[in-house]
């Protein structure tokens, strides 16, 4: 689907990917592709023997492989040891997106008081508050929208129509998707006779280096401390991140994920879609959730969970449901039952 | 609550709808509502049966019904097969949105290799990217961000805020509402020494002709292939499609379905709100899921599945959810039970 | 993280919170924090006896307690008879977010027959489209559109890039958070002949007055009759509310909650976050849903109710998913051998 296609040798992306070539190192590469899909121009790549069928077939130029699936290739091929991160380094060498022109759009509205690092991007009608800081090499898409006295590192991406609020601080080398939110109001009430009185979030967010936020994302800002996502950290699409969380560094959440206020996440959690997490909740380190997994408890230690029920057709969906509200009284049958057969 | 009212008479309504007109053809009428709704200058509708007790209080200048429930009624009527596609059909007619106005506004930043058709409208703020595309009658709202070499086809209705990123192709007759995302990165990283390697996008993403899409979904692009979405779908509101998903023509996916990466649907499938879709899956023609379902596995079949556990009083579900999770071990005690009933 | 601390003497936060000082009412208070984070310039507060520990310790330049507490803090303190609502009211006073400044920035596009009143603050790019009404000091955000007909009271706060449709309704003190949609139209179509006919939404949204609408939620217009949201509710991030949905004054909808089109909430109710509400019920004024639960029915009277299956460590969850599905079956395995024991 690009439409600038960038050329690289063999033998370039041999020395690029620290692999061993194998092959004719002048051939010239145009793209990227899977095994299946891949042209005699394109590079391709064997991650697991699984899809040994696959190479077989492919027409790719050169194949990017293991030590121990090179030998049932004869084609070109860059022998690496962990393919699916020479794929992802490949990713960065052939992709369409097109850098955005440094400088600031006429139709940006910066403040006096921002300041803005070198060779930023700030593109159209976007809008920047006083007391803001960007780092040097940050690309802001149109209609961005960053608030008073927030700082954002060096090397962002930051795409169209997110919105930043005030009093947010955000790393270097962070993506973050369109139409995202970072620093709402975390959702605090009192309630004062029979109404809501609005607790004010006065807290901010902090996001660390090299995190990628998808899009249509939402992190609050934080009551008073700040609601907190460490470096490394990765988060998909359509996440809410309520007050005062923490995220630690390294972790991954899946799309569709929802988080109550002030749970803490330990380093290296991964939390598959669709999971949604209730507030006040500690996780260990490297716990890993199960997707649509409701969590309801914290946990001392690395463990897999799980809670989704388990998909049916549509009427032993039914029939196991009424029984599942009668558990508790089978299980008092069972132990009369036992209890007879004892006498 | 429109203020810009249109007016027809009965017999051009009956023309439009190709409709037995019973009744007096010159009767003006001047909006459309429900049975109950509607006052002395509204037309209105029978889709059922049911609803014929508001048939005969309604104060409808005209009703639409079938000709089985038409006896029933002694008011000016229009006589057709499928009343409720009429009543689709008259709300194209008594809609309240205007059109907006066709040219580029002033403030819009069109690129100068973008081509647009005649009679596009580009609201304020909107930023076309160079190469783009948009053909005639199209019509974006104001805040529209549409990102490199993506093409949009004729008739469309982009609302405001929409991000469509870079190498996205949209069909014709599409309608995209406000806040959404089309072309965003999927979720696609390499654990690389305890990080997350980024894996570039290279993929986009293809919407087929008359699609609609709602408020605040996000379309991630392919990673190496296209996130697909054939014509006729029909998406709701905070909907996620990962990467490389496809959407078979006709389906249907209503509000906060999350969808992960590579999975393919059928045509014609249903999927109820609030869907989790595992990924890598492969659903059948025409597979419907209840609302909530947690899909895990694929199916080659049309069927109906569900998977939602039943909601129960709080007390009951508390004492039932522990239960369940000895639901193994009761499995076990049963069995023995038999054994020993069967000495 | 402000940098635009405000200085107040305990005696005027004793007159503002009509509390009971204790101390020097002299003493400058520069913020407001929690007991443990609080330092010697800031005010805190203790909201329960469960958090005394906190009370020993902390650094507080003065505490707001509950008069049971006071004998046991030597210190500082206001004596108040709800210090969760006092606390409430002292994070308006702490605010760190800065009013916009009044007035249309040059940016703005404002439609000739829209109707502003006397310090609205409309920030840069937003677009207010013909016959808009915007009432006394309110306040947009940059990129904020607003549809022909729209009417949005006093003192509302619009944040960034938010979409208001045509013909929505907003009270006065609205808050509503940045990249949310009012009134994208409900997900309503006719199959006819295999495909789907449009049904143009001509219902409105209103909202009521003192309602707060988190950031990336999404609420549909109604199809014929209007979508609702009466004074008082509270609505979190992530909210999909759909067509014809009426939520009763005073209810509280936490975030990533999704409701399927014309169910009624009365008064009161409580939504936890994550739950997936069916559509066309009828829901008692007071209940409470816990997080995750999937209302498939509606209710007579206030009750509590939940669905969630219970979080499990992997292995059970896999062992109790199987079984699961077997329920019923065991439900007739143990009825036998109750008819067997009983002969």
């Amino acid at each position: 689907m690009s439409s600038n296609a960038k050329v690289h040798s063999l033998s370039d992306l041999a020395n690029i990917l620290d692999a061993t070539l194998i092959g004719d190192g002048d051939r010239e590469i145009h793209g990227l592709s899977d095994l299946r899909r891949a042209g005699p121009a394109d590079i391709s790549f064997l991650s697991s023997s699984k899809y040994a069928d696959s190479l077989a077939k492919t027409r790719a130029a050169a194949v990017v492989l293991r030590e121990g699936d090179a030998r049932n290739y004869s084609g070109d091929k860059l022998v690496v040891d962990d393919p699916y991160a020479s794929y992802a380094s490949l990713t960065a060498i052939f992709d369409v997106r097109q850098k955005r022109e440094t400088g600031i759009h006429a139709s940006a509205v910066v403040h006096p008081h921002a300041k803005l690092g070198d060779n930023v991007a700030i593109g159209p009608n976007c809008v920047i508050s006083a007391d803001v800081e960007i780092a040097d090499g940050t690309e802001l898409y149109p209609g961005v929208f960053v608030g008073e006295n927030t700082r954002i590192g060096a090397n962002c991406l930051i795409f169209a129509n997110v919105s930043v609020y005030h009093g947010v601080h955000i790393g270097s080398d962070v993506i973050i998707h369109a139409n995202t939110t970072i620093g709402s109001d975390g959702f605090g009430f009192a309630p004062v006779s029979g109404a809501w009185r609005k607790i004010h979030q006065l807290g901010g967010v902090i996001i660390g280096n090299r995190v990628e936020i998808g899009a249509n994302t939402a992190i609050d800002r934080g009551a008073l401390g700040d609601t907190i996502v460490e470096d490394d950290v990765i988060i998909d699409n359509q996440v809410h991140l309520a007050h005062n969380v923490v995220v630690g560094s390294g972790s991954a959440i899946a799309g569709c994920v929802g988080v109550a206020g002030s749970t803490e996440f330990g380093k290296g959690c991964q939390l598959g879609g669709a999971c949604s997490v209730g507030g006040h909740l500690k996780i260990a380190d490297n716990t890993i959730f199960s997707g649509a997994t409701v969590v309801t408890r914290g946990n001392r230690e690395a463990d897999v969970f799980a809670s989704a029920a388990p998909i049916q057709d549509v009427k032993s969906w039914r029939k196991n449901s009424v029984r599942y509200r009668q558990l508790d009284e089978l299980f008092a049958r069972v132990k009369k039952l036992e209890k007879d057969a004892d006498k």
